[in-house]
């Protein structure tokens, strides 16, 4: 076995994932994507910020892997999982490492209550914070470019596929979704022009009910759930399991 | 050194091409998508076809080590190469395998001299075939799956891209074009639906050329070549290197 390995080479496989939610904090008139960043407690780059991530188990599927150590460094669970990128320069890591980089949305209001639960059970995780993605400190390893990817990747598959239903709420408003694609590709949308789009394609059914509030009442609206959240292709990827809790270095 | 490796796990990093090229036989009014495939000579699956692919060197960028592995095992060199999916599934070998996939585009005429090229210096690789991407027989690993998500992905590529370039000529006319894609759809497309569509999009250049023969003289076009041959992002990755020849198994 140790001579199967060498023949190899010492490469080791990663796993990290970029998870994607919208904030908007008082006084804001548009939404900002961030992420949840880990501080590194080691070298390399110790005391820098980095993707949550860890260690391919050599018996874990990649997808699990990217659900677990998600788990185990920041508590999150997504609503929504898909391989971004196999990231694997030379000089990426001090040693040579692959990295299975995984990309992740998850609702604001989902974050807020998985942050409670785990505060709620004592579980808090330490050195973790979230980050607007578009403005990043220096991070370990190739994690900037990673970042800079996966924003990018979002911002393509907004325009074709309903991957903005992975921010939203199961009933939301036309405003709700265009905020949603505003916050996403950083700029205003016209509201007519945006609301002519949405309704010539058939991604939406109107429900019978309306929010009220300080506006008129605003109708909500679902996702069509015969029509994919996203194109994934033919390739079928085990759900996340459960795994046992594990601590491991990451990169 | 050993300890590090035995910490990460026995998880071993190969690389895998598929290349698509066209073929059409004489008396086929539609060209076929193939793909060359090498016969496994070792266990696991000796015997079975495979894709082409190697390990990856622990010196080796990823995308160099697809080059390399690709012109070892065939002796060919594409004109277009881009990542395709990291597969990973833990039943895919029967040791621990993460394969990191490219995928490629040859035109014919390059195959043709390719190969013409592999024989006159004596070096014609052994246990190569082409297939038709569209009905193979039942390959090494999960090579079948592969196979089917890098069709799948092509065709959705070539709807928003200008993929179909790298399997045409410098210079060619609407006809040839309409060709690439009906082999990749595998359809036929209404010749005066398809030049609207061509004509509506800037990608195309007329040229002044016209190619003449029994029909009446066709126009010849080229890409516009400020558009890029299709959205990668923003990575960087390193063109392909010469790397020295080896003879490595490979899944």
């Amino acid at each position: 076995m140790t001579q199967t390995i060498a023949e190899a080479g010492p490469v080791r496989v990663a796993v990290s994932t970029v998870i994607f939610s919208l904030r908007r904090s008082a006084g804001e008139d548009i939404s900002r994507v961030v992420i949840p960043l880990v501080r590194r407690t080691r070298d390399p780059f110790e005391g820098r910020w980095a993707l949550p991530g860890g260690w391919l188990d050599a018996t874990e599927e990649l997808e699990n892997a990217a659900s677990r150590t998600l788990r185990e460094t920041t508590g999150l669970a997504p609503s929504y999982l898909e391989q971004l990128y196999a990231f694997g320069a030379v000089d990426r890591s001090p040693s040579r490492v692959v990295s299975i980089v995984y990309w992740a949305l998850l609702r604001s209001d989902d974050v807020d209550a998985q942050v409670a639960a785990s505060a709620a059970s004592g579980d808090t995780p330490e050195n973790v914070e979230w980050f607007d993605a578009a403005s990043l400190p220096p991070l370990a390893f190739d994690h900037n470019e990673i970042v800079a990817y996966a924003l990018w990747r979002l911002r393509n598959k907004v325009g074709y596929s309903r991957i903005a239903h992975g921010l939203l709420p199961d009933a939301f408003t036309l405003a709700d979704l265009r905020e949603v694609y505003e916050a996403i590709l950083g700029r205003r949308l016209d509201p007519a022009n945006f609301r002519r789009q949405v309704d010539s394609s058939d991604t939406l059914i109107p429900t019978d009910r309306f929010r009220t509030g300080s506006h008129r009442p605003a109708r909500l609206y679902r996702y069509n759930r015969d029509v994919e959240l996203a194109e994934r292709g033919p390739l079928r990827t085990p759900a996340p399991s459960a795994a046992r809790p594990r601590t491991r270095t990451h990169d």
